[in-house]
């Protein structure tokens, strides 16, 4: 795996993000969410569903009468507010949310048991029962969590309560799970601590982390089969369904698997796990079975918005462009889980496509499972939204057509949370004397580049404007490289410095640009960034027909609010003349998108009538209006569309 | 209501159907689908689930060891078969069958409680249970299944001995429920009973069986509501659905029902208990709201192929203009119950759009239920299917592309058998002097007009020419009136008799013609059938900027073996030129349509390119062929599709 040019990802810690764009989603994380969850992990949230999280580490402590509520894994949901808070706390260091996650901490702490095990589900119904459901019960989803939050909250406050807490439990799942006879032969339901442990290894160096993480990639799928062997006693719940065990990716061994199969955020998760192995141990044929994967899954199975899982029953892919709009999961952990891989790809080699898969979940169907205020949150991200449908079908009630105050199953508010807080792991690489630019953001950067200390500053109204200015702050003299990434949607771009154009060599999505850099040297990128109009692969059968609307890294959507009921009668014309318009008052200010489109003329039609000979379809033009799809569901409730018929 | 027009249905003993289109069909009926379905409910058919039907009446009847098996429901699947083969023993006397319904009525009957109680389910897990759970456990269903087998072997052979038994149920019934106090204010969770009743009142002229009928439909969703008080110490399995007690047309009181709701079956089976009792007792207020009902499900909720239900969560109504093509639920029982609910509307008023509703239902969405075989069957009818979907999608695991041998709830096969084997009830009926033809189908009829016998002979090759011939074999001197139904699919027609025209008055979509008709007078009514584009109304997201192709009563879809693959990158071309041909060696003989199309060319797509600006559409011309709807899955599994993109 010598020719793989990995690079390391620049930590939020040498990253200040000052961005007009997302400074105002950080600042809601950070002043919004984050306290919000609080409430709600404490369910203090009036009229959402009680969350029992940290009641139930209370009684497993032995401090609170009461019995085990809420999901299986509903520990999960504080670990992951934990790391959350961490994050926040690197940027804006902040006594009072310190002293709440060490509140919480205590909490947790408290429950974990002589032995170091810690969940509370078994803890509270009886450690008897430990171990003995991996596949459903997600003891080792809950420690990885909780793994990940005792990491960062250690990264950003040096504090080792939890963490030394974690490193105890680990070492009882350790001696319980391994190749070695004696050892349970199993590995998680859920994935999760397959990357967890690998932040671990990256923290302590000690083999045994890497080891266990490796154990449960490849132990995964072995014949015979765990899962079959732990649930032949026990009814089957997904017995019947054509995942089987591929629900959990655990029909095969992952080396064998070719397609994205099963509950997406588990597929996404498992992937993260692998490349964190590949790389690290330089795996080359794990590498390979992850590119297939990676490829099945963005090139075949992902919607325009990064949204993955195309069908809410298993939360699940189905089959090769099979991307429905109106009955799509689209989980928003799923594309959360998808930035993951994607930064962990990119960490391997570093191609635009991954950055592009990187930059299009982020944008869209990220932020889109969360308002603008940071209180309401979507599980499911659809493209195509009639509030009728949600309440009077069955059959889509998971497609609800607004936010929700908090889910019985918690996990991707936390999941935002915690993906967004740390925003800044996600900007910037190196390699040797090469700096990536991954993203594009306001922000200020420091890297060590084989021992040259770099200080760049990056100012842009992306991804509202084009122009993205970088500016050196401080080098030490000599040649160094910039890459920066070129999107996959921009097709016309150009670099100069002051009036002169700066040259560059485009390799796999990246211009390198290497010079003797001088501080206060400033270049400008200009990412041309006109209205697009996208089509869909044929084989896509919901698409077929139809265009969606981009601008830059954007998507964009129709709703209700601006066109109207009805959104399936209108039509793009034959010219667009697209209007641009920043409006700094809409929806904490967004670009909109205007052209004439038509709309199907219905008046001819009476109420009464449901078939008759066909007639010409007759048109009347209609000013359309396009948002950003990620501010969708800002305003009353009402209808949302994506994709939009063609004139033909 | 005394404006009403009462037709009466003229009986299949007094019609004898000679024809090319359904004759066939029939005789798989008689000779296939009924003894097929024998060996189904004696569990003898390879491969395909145990009924374990007649198994429970024996272990019921203490005969054999044993428990409860199948559905709870399970005793109805007898019934519908007795009822099936009773219809076909008028037409075809037929010992042989005559003896093995005997023997499964010896059976049935073995198994009936002193008390007159009879129901498997109960009689084996403990009578003290019987009527606890009227909402879910089906007793009256099964009841109601029970009483019309009953009717039609008394019918066809004069027989008493299921009737008897049922008679006494029937009295521990009106025992049991009714508005006296001390008996339960009960109603089924599931429909049927009404009609079955109304059918015994028909026979009996007692009144007590009308009584409980009407009791039944009125006391349906007062308050307090019977369902929620039975269930209060029970887990309330739909609690948490839209639907709520609407999924039973119970959540409010039926003369206060305006929208067809919940599931489509026991909806229509409920509409027919109406029907029977608003014209018996000439309920006004009844009326009013079943054509209420009427108008919304067949003006807003019905598929183009007589389907109704679209979705398959509750196998239920959704909201209007809801009829999703691929994910459809569209019940073979319940295209089946709405030609039931189609014949009492014709019996109160002689409306060609009841005629119409019939027609479609009975041409498309009913007879598709059923392989031409006569050996395979189709629980769910969708308009649009790919294979891979359903077996890769959990969310379209309902859609089947393939025809199956039986089901685990066989409730469809029986009840095709049952309204095929009497359909000869269907075609004719009489008010005073005048004679009305609903269907156009070969065969012969006598009917007595006001003590004026007359007898006619239909010949014709409909569906597939447009020739209807109606001789008058006898009838006496005077006048008296022939009304034929117009379907409303035709836009031009033409009645003569020899060069001449005859003329008629059109209404209500009849045309009606009153003559002093003569022994071997013949008339010749032309319904002009040309190829037509439907398009549904703008206001059914799923239809729109397409079409579906009729000739005549008959939906046409594309099939994968005709057309190939990607049925969705098919769309019509400017100019249609129809070609229409006879093939009488494909499907049993069919009229196939052919026209140029054309297909959107994939060629300029690499298969792992998801998203990319748009280019127009590039289209080539293909060929295209479309089979019958009904006639589709008969050959290798594959794609099929009904509404097709137009050209814009």
């Amino acid at each position: 795996m010598d020719k793989k040019q990995y690079t390391t990802g620049i930590p939020m810690e040498q990253v200040q993000i000052e961005d007009a764009f997302w400074g105002r989603i950080l600042e809601t994380v950070r002043t919004r969410l984050i306290s919000y969850q609080w409430e709600a992990l404490n369910d203090r949230v009036e009229g959402a569903e009680p969350s029992y999280c940290l009641r139930n580490f209370r009684v497993a402590a032995g401090k609170e009468p009461g019995t085990f509520a809420g999901c299986v894994f509903q520990d999960s949901d504080v670990a992951k507010w934990i790391e959350a808070a961490a994050y926040t706390l690197i940027a804006h260091p902040d006594s009072a949310l310190e002293a709440t996650v060490d509140e919480a901490v205590d909490q947790i702490v408290s429950a974990q048991q002589p032995d170091g095990y810690l969940d509370t589900y078994y803890i509270i119904h009886g450690l008897t029962q430990r171990w003995t459901n991996l596949r459903d019960n997600h003891e080792l989803y809950c420690a990885g969590h909780m793994l990940e939050a005792a990491i960062a909250y250690y990264r950003a406050t040096g504090k080792r309560r939890l963490l030394d807490a974690m490193l105890r439990y680990v070492d009882l799942i350790d001696s319980t799970f391994g190749a070695e006879e004696g050892k349970r032969h199993g590995y998680p339901g859920h994935e999760i601590i397959e990357m967890a442990l690998m932040k671990l290894y990256e923290l302590t160096g000690e083999e045994k982390h890497r080891r266990l993480a490796k154990y449960f990639i490849d132990q995964r799928g072995q014949a015979p089969l765990y899962f079959a062997q732990e649930v032949s006693d026990k009814p089957f719940h997904w017995k019947n369904t054509s995942y089987e065990y591929q629900y959990y990716q655990a029909g095969r061994p992952v080396r064998e698997q070719k397609e994205a199969q099963g509950h997406a955020v588990r597929a996404v998760y498992l992937y993260s796990g692998m490349a964190d192995v590949a790389r690290s141990t330089e795996d080359e044929g794990l590498w390979e079975a992850l590119e297939g994967l990676w490829n099945n899954m963005t090139k075949r199975r992902m919607y325009i918005t990064g949204a993955i899982g195309s069908s809410h029953v298993g939360e699940a892919f189905t089959y090769d462009y099979d991307l429905p709009n109106d009955t799509v999961y689209g989980e928003t952990c799923a594309s959360v889980g998808l930035v993951f891989l994607a930064k962990r790809m990119l960490s391997i080699e570093p191609k635009g496509a991954y950055g592009d898969v990187m930059e299009r979940a982020l944008y869209n169907g990220v932020i889109s499972g969360m308002n603008l205020a940071g209180d309401r949150f979507f599980y499911v991200n659809p493209l195509e939204v009639l509030p009728e449908a949600s309440r009077k079908d069955e059959g889509k009630r998971h497609v609800k057509p607004s936010r929700q105050k908090w889910f019985h199953c918690a996990c991707c508010p936390p999941n935002l949370a915690r993906l967004l807080s740390s925003l800044g792991d996600y900007i910037y690489g190196v390699r040797e004397r090469t700096l990536f630019v991954h993203l594009y953001m306001g922000s200020r950067v420091e890297a060590d580049l084989q021992g040259q200390n770099v200080r760049l500053q990056v100012q842009t109204r992306y991804p509202w404007e084009e122009e993205i200015r970088i500016q050196v702050e401080t080098c030490e003299e000599g040649d160094w490289t910039l890459a920066l990434r070129i999107p996959g949607w921009c097709r016309q771009y150009g670099l100069t410095c002051g009036e002169d154009p700066v040259a560059g060599v485009e390799r796999d999505g990246y211009l390198y640009v290497t010079r003797s850099w001088k501080p206060g040297d400033e270049i400008l990128l200009k990412l041309r960034m006109p209205v697009e109009k996208i089509e869909a692969n044929p084989r896509v059968r919901e698409d077929i027909g139809k265009t969606a609307i981009m601008r830059g890294p954007l998507v964009y959507c129709l709703e209700e609010a601006d066109n109207g009921k009805d959104l399936h009668r209108i039509r793009l014309a034959e010219q667009e003349e697209w209007e641009v318009c920043y409006e700094p008052d809409l929806l904490c200010g967004v670009v909109t998108i205007s052209a004439m489109g038509e709309v199907q003329n219905q008046t001819d039609w009476e109420e009464d009538t449901l078939y008759r000979p066909f007639a010409r379809e007759r048109y009347e033009p209609k000013r359309l209006k396009w948002i950003p799809y990620y501010a969708w569901a800002n305003r009353a409730e009402g209808e949302m569309l994506v994709w939009i018929r063609n004139l033909a």
